[in-house]
């Protein structure tokens, strides 16, 4: 193997894998997106070369993997969350693949499940939702609202806080019921973390001061934050 | 904080996270299940107290849980995958809040998205699917088929191998395309890892000899595997 598929984990650098830091330590090259926390960047050896992510465009960062698997260099692309929820790392894939370069993926704590956890929210609860769906924010008009209106279960909207009002105003234009349980997350698992909660008709109001990037849950499991809320601790608070 | 409720990841034990290891291996009392990899128990202190979950009922784990954690010793409660994705944990954490005990969650690396990954299919990838449901197979008629037949995302079920055939057969019922590529992935990001794919319309009979624990994983999604299989390694592989 050459290039590594690798998870940062959603924010907190504690919540990165045992294997995934393992690789960082060792790799010759680090290529890493924006929300990576800088604690981990600085866990690669000093000579490793480091590249950030943000100023390139997806299809360069594509043939900077392969260019330097190719020349054998251990590639760590380290990503936050987990490389293959909503974080392109099939198109990643793909490209080594076709390029004929080895690669493996090393799946991370994605941060649609983490976000919430960290805010007292389980995405699933006895009794509460037997099913939760994922879904991107980041195009409003590409939502399937009929079926995320109906889903008894919870529904989390990654990259949404941009679009959270006509979300908000669409899926209850399709049938959810306006005072359902929900909540914006910002910075979820870091010591910024803040957390609005507020029935989804006023949603997009009561989030307006926060800022990215930021997770919105939507289901009566928000409602459990409130019970734990007098005994939880947040696990970016550590001990 | 005395007591964690600690995600351990997928099965390879170098999926748990670096702060759940820590606490691992500074606890008094280790609750685990039966699928967290026994190198992982094995990293408590010598003198630590281990529970095996298996025999005992989820009331009596969160009694033992209140009852240690009032004692103000370090309890780690660790959970396959992710405490708060089909994990029980916020009954757990529930119940510590009503009996006062101070806890923190500890979010891990959840099977639903990194036995796909491990089985190189991504659960979201751009063009194919957006999103991305996740729902517990464990009791077949309690699922929202008529949703999951209708969505354009990936539908990923848990702890669904023994009712798979009705899964199957539901779904198509209600209008899924019996030709949507399937998966089932068995014993995911282990040593014993073990992928069937089929269209949906023959995936029980084609996983018929696959062991728990098994994720199901319907959707376009399921044919990236194969453009990725020449040049992808299994993520237990290792190196």
């Amino acid at each position: 193997v050459t290039v590594w598929l690798v998870g940062a984990g959603p924010g907190d650098p504690g919540l990165i894998t045992v294997r995934a830091l393992e690789l960082i330590r060792r790799c010759d090259v680090l290529v890493y997106d924006r929300l990576v926390a800088p604690e981990l960047v600085d866990e690669a050896p000093a000579d490793a070369l480091r590249i950030g992510r943000e100023p390139l465009r997806q299809e360069r960062i594509n043939e900077l993997l392969v260019e330097y698997g190719l020349r054998g260099l251990d590639v760590v692309r380290l990503k936050g969350g987990d490389p293959f929820v909503f974080g392109r790392g099939g198109e990643e894939a793909l490209a080594l693949a076709d390029a004929g370069v080895p690669f493996e993926v090393v799946p991370g704590v994605s941060s649609v499940s983490a976000v919430p956890a960290a805010a007292g929210i389980p995405v699933t609860h006895r009794g509460l939702a037997s099913l939760a769906t994922f879904a991107s924010g980041h195009d409003p008009d590409a939502i399937e609202y009929e079926l995320l209106a109906r889903t008894g279960g919870t529904v989390v909207f990654f990259m949404a806080l941009g679009s959270l009002p006509t979300i908000a105003e669409r899926l209850i234009a399709h049938g959810r019921d306006p005072d359902t349980p929900a909540a914006v997350i910002s910075a979820g698992t870091t010591p910024e973390q803040q957390t609005v909660t507020a029935p989804l008709a006023g949603l997009a109001a009561a989030a307006a001061g926060l800022a990215s990037p930021a997770l919105v849950v939507v289901g009566d499991v928000v409602g459990v934050a409130a019970q734990l809320a007098p005994r939880a601790v947040a696990v970016a608070a550590a001990d």
